[in-house]
């Protein structure tokens, strides 16, 4: 159970991605009936559009945005090196050009601890460095240790004491850095941590190796985030591990594309198959798009790239994402989560026959 | 009171346009919402996308779209002359080329005809042609002969007892013409007559001017539309000719352009100084966009080009118009329509100041 200022939500949980303010085309209403439990603002994206200066000035991302539940804020620090065409890093922080209109602006731990204090979310982030995977082990090195750095520098600056602030373990696909980065960044005592730095291109074998590794160490009583999972058999690998809280914008990035995310696997609702297909689009779950609209019909939005698709679908897959977390909370109260895993996973891939 | 197999419908009203089975952006409970009556459907775009065969295989319009309140279906004619690249009319129908992929299709006043009855709207519309308004007279003289010979012939085909099949008026800006139209089309005993050809490029002036020769001609008990109007003070200089339908693309564009319907006027919602507005959109509209979230919300979600600001101006701009057709109704029973209309486009104008 993760326990914010805006209530308490049920773990493990996936956290839908409100990257400007707002999960795509959805209302604070679709996403309580969605049953999500924590959503997610971009620091990087709302620093720069509409600025966190006019959050602040309306109270705050959750009246801003009029989300009344738990939200979690990332650091800006992810987006600054996935996006950035152009960076530079120093011990100080790091100087990055926007992705909207080119503008110099530079990111140091205590401006992102600011700018997510003016948000105002329940949960915000430390400023870490993501560097690619295959960067020279030395650099890994020098890395993990600015961010621990940063880290510290983070929680100097962390004034709100409405708000939590998670430490980030880093140091890529070495496990004697990933180690090192865990025991720098447990020292310091934050009230939940992340690993980052994966589901960033290596193999999945890789990253669920390396995040078996870290997982077990972090502390047992504190909240585990796992930074960017979001296919539906990917969860169920992290919760395996012990991890409670993890995001990502593929349900929504792929419903926008029109696939939709079933309990008999993923499906691309422009095949041409679906076009008389009037059953609905997931039998078995309970959301506006499957209970009122027949395949047929969301096939033809998705094929003329209809605003309704793009909405019915996200708030399916969001609704789909936390049903498979409500699943798995079930099956561990349960303790038969190897086994309920093992089924759905068959069933999702299409190697049994659904209900 | 326009009552169908769908339920009754309280006149005048503003219908708004679902295109390809969509208001775009709103669920039917959205349209619920918005005090909507009767939604329009355009004949032209479904009979080539999905397709009528799968409308009608769906179970119509309704089942299709989720829709279950009264709607409406144009006969495609107008889409033919203002949509198509290439264009051939004769006795028989029109030819013309998709505007999707430039196929070839014929509408004959028969194919029309049956492509409403499978859509299964509870009014549907003859076939007409509705040429510019500057085409010479001798043209205008032709075609209205030979979109009431279409008429007649779409009488003929028409056999849905729970369906109503309207005529339109046609004549371009020749007061002689018009009532030719009139005549010819008012002889066939339509259950409800359209004033079409108008609103097409002509000045304002000479639309009301048009309109105030038909209107009063046409059967005072049965219900008088209006094809294409959608503006606020539009709509009350033709509810004050008696017309009793409207419907217009141009509150649900509008929306998607971030542009705002309000008693104070249309509000541009990118400038500038709605950034920091943290007031309510239009705070005497109870519309989901007005009650939940701010301007400087909506300011941001229309710059960010967010599909939830299309969603949530589209629902507040199709409420707005439901409103005002509500404040016309009661301004009618109350007797004091033409002061109450004077106030409202002061106010709206900016000539006077709002409460």
């Amino acid at each position: 159970m993760l326990r914010t200022p805006h209530g308490a939500v049920e773990t493990p949980t996936f956290m839908p991605v409100g990257t400007k303010g707002t999960v795509k085309g959805l209302t604070p209403g679709d996403l309580s009936a969605t049953g999500a439990g924590v959503v997610l603002g971009n620091t990087y994206h709302l620093y720069l559009r509409p600025g966190s200066d006019v959050v602040r000035e309306a109270g705050g991302l959750h009246r801003f945005s009029g989300w009344g539940g738990p939200m979690l804020t990332d650091s800006g620090g992810y987006q600054v090196f996935s996006l950035a065409k152009r960076r530079r890093i120093s011990e100080s922080g790091v100087e990055f050009a926007s992705v909207y209109d080119g503008s110099s602006h530079m990111f140091t731990p205590e401006l992102t601890t600011r700018v997510q204090e003016d948000l105002g979310a329940d949960v915000a982030m430390v400023l870490d460095e993501c560097p690619p995977a295959d960067a020279p082990r030395e650099y890994h090195v020098e890395s993990l240790a600015r961010t621990a750095r940063w880290a510290e520098r983070c929680l100097e600056a962390h004034s709100r004491g409405d708000q939590a602030l998670f430490g980030i373990v880093q140091g890529g696909l070495h496990p004697d850095l990933r180690e090192e980065s865990l025991r720098l960044t447990t020292a310091l005592g934050f009230p939940g941590y992340a690993v980052g730095g994966l589901s960033v291109g290596e193999s999945r074998e890789e990253m669920l190796h390396m995040l078996s590794l870290v997982a077990p160490r972090l502390p047992a009583e504190k909240p585990r985030y796992f930074m960017g999972i979001g296919d539906p058999v990917g969860i169920l690998q992290v919760v395996a591990l012990g991890v409670d809280m993890f995001d990502c914008v593929l349900p929504t990035r792929l419903a926008r594309h029109g696939m939709a995310l079933t309990r008999d696997g993923r499906l691309n609702l422009k095949n041409a198959r679906f076009r008389r297909d009037f059953g609905s689009l997931d039998p078995e779950c309970s959301c506006e798009a499957c209970t009122d609209f027949s395949r047929a019909y969301l096939s033809h939005l998705v094929r003329e790239n209809e605003l309704l698709a793009h909405r019915l679908v996200t708030l399916h897959n969001v609704t789909f994402a936390g049903d498979l977390c409500r699943g798995a909370r079930e099956a561990i109260r349960g303790g038969r989560y190897a086994a309920w895993m093992e089924g759905w996973v068959a069933r999702y891939e299409g190697r049994v026959a659904g209900r």
